[in-house]
């Protein structure tokens, strides 16, 4: 989305070409920066509680031999961070206070306090939201899209741009799906009528299911 | 929160404290404008598939004779307009198409659509986020929030805001919070840490579990 028009009271605040332009620039220099020290990127998208930090954990557990550098984005806490950062994950936390997505600035500021010591992945968790963080580049290779079974069925035909843009799709909490009556052939109607080949994977945090199958599809993409 | 600052590819643009006295002021005019029609908004926020329509549903089933009203907003699509249509309740639809909030002028407007022959109660349910909703005054005289258990207990510590500007909290979906590990006590510590008096009530739409107790409290507000 090159453009965005909210109305607030009213009134157009026109957010106008050249400043996604802007962001879309800083999004390319991080990206060309990180790819030269041979790390790749990895934008985590989600709704609030969808299983963002679990399915990191998961993936780095699956990622032996990887190096693994995660950047936490919350409005406010740490609870994530200090969550990896006990596994001895390297992790910095950005605190937006109040700001619904992460942006290419943001990024690009918070790089300089994360020392990149190898080649490696940079998983960047951004702000638990299912629209906004859609719109925004932040210098990443791939979007990967964090879906709770819990959430429901229909959530491709509600929230379609994040289903549109993700380059993979984890569906977590499998293990619910039987309480919350999750129709699957809904659920991949509606994101092969935005998306026609994302793959999606069925994942759950609690047994480690899926997540071998989700870090081999990784490790494939970056060798 | 009178002012906003949203940080774009690097520029701040502000959106001035004039235009959110704007947005309030139209929202007190649609709250003056229903109040003397005898209809008590309420404004119902939560993250995306946190059960917004099942709980309006479940809330109407156990508010009986009383006119209820519906205003469904969404990014796209019209399921859970079909839905509460077809349960014979008065419900008219949004579509932000890509905005993550309702505002008082859109309020505004599409009470044009909606016949209010009775006093009654209107639901008005805001896009599924729970960032930038809590931050809109629409003409409500209350403001829910719906969090379900499977998003995890620490969801006040991470969205303060909208725990903040609750006058009333459901946790949905409670036959789900021993397949997470919730923590009730750390979830209470975080509310209470930021809104002092908001009741919770602990809801399951499934079996209509809390909803009788939740439909006596409105009532109360009301009369």
């Amino acid at each position: 989305m090159k453009q965005e028009v909210k109305s607030v009271a009213g009134k157009e605040i026109e957010v106008v070409q050249n400043i996604f332009d802007e962001n879309d620039r800083i999004a390319l220099e991080t990206k060309e920066t990180l790819e030269n020290l041979g790390v790749y990127v990895v934008n985590i998208m989600g709704a609030p509680g969808a299983g963002k930090t679990s399915s990191i954990i998961s993936m780095i557990r699956n990622l032996r031999g990887e190096k693994v550098y995660v950047i936490e984005g919350d409005i406010e806490s740490d609870i994530d961070t200090v969550k990896l950062k006990e596994l001895g994950i390297d992790t910095i936390q950005i605190n937006t206070k109040g700001a619904c997505h992460l942006d290419a600035p943001i990024i690009q500021n918070s790089l300089q306090e994360l020392t990149i010591d190898k080649p490696g992945i940079l998983f960047i968790e951004n702000i638990g939201n299912l629209v906004c963080p859609a719109e925004f580049q932040i210098g990443e290779h791939i979007k990967m899209l964090i879906c709770s079974a819990a959430e429901g069925s229909d959530k491709p035909y509600k929230y379609p741009l994040a289903f549109e843009k993700a380059d993979v799709i984890l569906l977590t909490k499998c293990d619910l799906k039987e309480f919350v009556d999750f129709d699957d052939e809904f659920f991949l109607k509606g994101i092969r009528g935005l998306n026609k080949s994302v793959p999606v994977f069925e994942v759950n945090a609690k047994n480690g299911q899926g997540f071998q199958q989700v870090a081999t599809w990784l490790k494939n993409r970056i060798s």
